[in-house]
């Protein structure tokens, strides 16, 4: 059962209220390069990104947002430090949404120009509390209290200008104070709620500390979207999202990889096998399970409930479909069998 | 609170009844190859495991256990499919424990014989049962409750001849049944539990799927030793498990490193900085925080925790401790910097 919260809307994408879990990642190109930032959109959309973040640190990159999101299949939401007038700029210029860092846009002030505007072009502003860049008055507090405070104070203060289009996040690098901040503020506030855990570090130690803090929240029922933050190039960001999204048994999309760990009876590489199906397969976006097996013998029986499979050791190897042999060839012709096979499969389904 | 399991002794190395969470791996060395599964052993230990498994598919293999088994640092599991009598020569050529699979060694007889060793060699055992090679007559339960079904008959049957050493591991592909089984078997059964998600994948989606599963029964107190299975070197599953376990606030051992994921403000290649900080600071094993920001203004106010840290962009950049910048250099100076500093702070510590 999903915690209750109400709907935002970015463009087409419903976030809240019921809607789908949305995967979310940011830019990492050269701020105002547009060719460079549609281009990344663009690949982030193929592997089922739905809404991407771009970071708008003077107002060239603000301007720059006027092709960028004119020409995204995605809502566009406009990162915010320090300086309202960015996100009057932002807004001016077609972002579906903004970003505002409560650690460092304070005052009512400031906040009065940027709900102004968010009301004049009806965006959301997500509030993201982070535990690197806490309002100082806060630091002395624990973690999960001064997240909890830096969102809460903002989100009043936003209330008060009448503004309610509002979404929030508590992320720190610490996976349990991320936990216990997000499970306190689900229980007082029904504005949706983004999950992340922040700085979590490269591909395995952030998939890791996301897969624990993310995933522990997900399936209390919390979180209506999320970014698995990755010191890494953003796809690896959006393919992440969706194994956690499908491990958590909330959405499917695109070729879940069984494949074994390797071990002393496996005579082919597996590794770099798995990567290549991977890789081959990374923009199939119908929901499929294939497997990649390091064992003749076992691999098809193991892997019985893969839609497809391959299983290999020592110069040939089989293709299998649900559990069954189909084929024979030699280790070097799996790749490509398979991929077929797949290609196949996918296209027979609706 | 971690629930309440009786403790086994592998070797020196003790598993459950309040011991800490232990790591484990397996080697994917070819079978029987002694140079090369010492190097992959010794390069294991060095990264934390404390656990090895290794194959036994044939007699061949478990004689070259004698001098691995002799060699190693650690204790050595014997994984046995199959045949009993490999069980009993990998006993008496120094295995430290063995691993049964419950879908390929069935029958009293059988078991009695791999009893009989583990016995005259006081060898615990492991039940492992595995989604993939279930016992056919349970194929067709839901996969929790057939894990269940599998291990808890083999746990029967080895206690009806009189063997109580035995640790249990119930492992799927999907994340959700392993979780239900572990949680069901927990309930049940005072048996040391070893944790993992079976036939995960690569790197990514295996983290993310371990972090949510493996992570999710650690934090509900469940668990006495675990291996993160990634279709990808051993090593990779050493790491991966640290950070589990320090993400879940459980145990702590070398570096953590934190840093910012890649955005538009970034004007450094942070993702390689990142892998060569940790690469180069791999073998560390005290505990220590370490960060890599992309931003020099705020980077070292939002890694003010880490012991020490580097933020660079732009050609130069800082090196910061607690937060405080001790030096201005060249962004190539930056990574040198670091590893000094690191190695200061690492010998200063008890």
């Amino acid at each position: 059962m999903r915690n209750s919260t109400v709907q935002l809307k970015y463009g087409r994408l419903k976030i809240g209220g019921g809607a789908p879990v949305a995967v979310q990642s940011m830019l990492n190109t050269p701020s105002g390069d547009v060719e460079a930032a549609c281009a990344q959109i663009n690949s982030l959309a193929s592997l089922g990104c739905e809404l991407v973040r771009v970071a708008v640190p003077d107002p060239a990159a603000a301007r720059a947002l006027r092709d960028i999101a004119g020409r995204s299949p995605l809502p566009v939401v406009a990162d915010i430090h320090f300086d309202p007038c960015l996100a009057v700029l932002a807004a001016e210029n077609g972002a579906s949404g903004l970003r505002l860092n409560p650690g460092n846009i304070a005052g009512r002030e400031k906040l009065r120009k940027v709900v102004d505007a968010a009301k004049a072009h009806r965006l959301p502003i997500r509030i993201g509390a982070n535990s690197g860049s806490l309002p100082p008055e806060l630091k002395s507090l624990p973690l999960p209290q001064a997240l909890l405070a830096a969102a809460s104070n903002q989100v009043k203060m936003l209330e008060s200008l009448h503004f309610h289009d509002i979404k929030v996040s508590l992320k720190s690098s610490s996976v349990l104070a991320t936990i216990a901040a997000c499970r306190a503020w689900a229980q007082m506030s029904s504005y949706p709620l983004h999950l992340g855990v922040t700085e979590a570090g490269g591909i395995l130690a952030g998939a890791v500390k996301s897969g624990l803090g993310i995933g522990t929240l997900l399936m209390e029922g919390l979180g209506d979207t999320l970014r698995i933050s990755l010191t890494a190039p953003p796809q690896e960001e959006v393919k992440a999202a969706w194994h956690l999204l499908r491990a958590c048994g909330l959405r499917r999309r695109g070729v879940e990889i069984i494949s074994c760990p390797t071990c002393g009876r496996t005579h082919i590489d597996l590794p770099a096998l798995a990567e290549a199906v991977e890789r081959e397969l990374a923009l199939v976006s119908k929901p499929l399970t294939v497997a990649v097996m390091g064992c003749v013998v076992n691999g098809p029986g193991e892997a019985g409930h893969a839609d497809v499979g391959i299983a290999g050791g020592a110069g040939k190897g089989v293709l299998f479909v649900k559990g069954q042999v189909v084929a024979s060839m030699a280790e070097n012709q799996l790749l490509e069998a398979l991929i077929r096979e797949v290609k196949k499969l996918e296209n027979s389904l609706p």
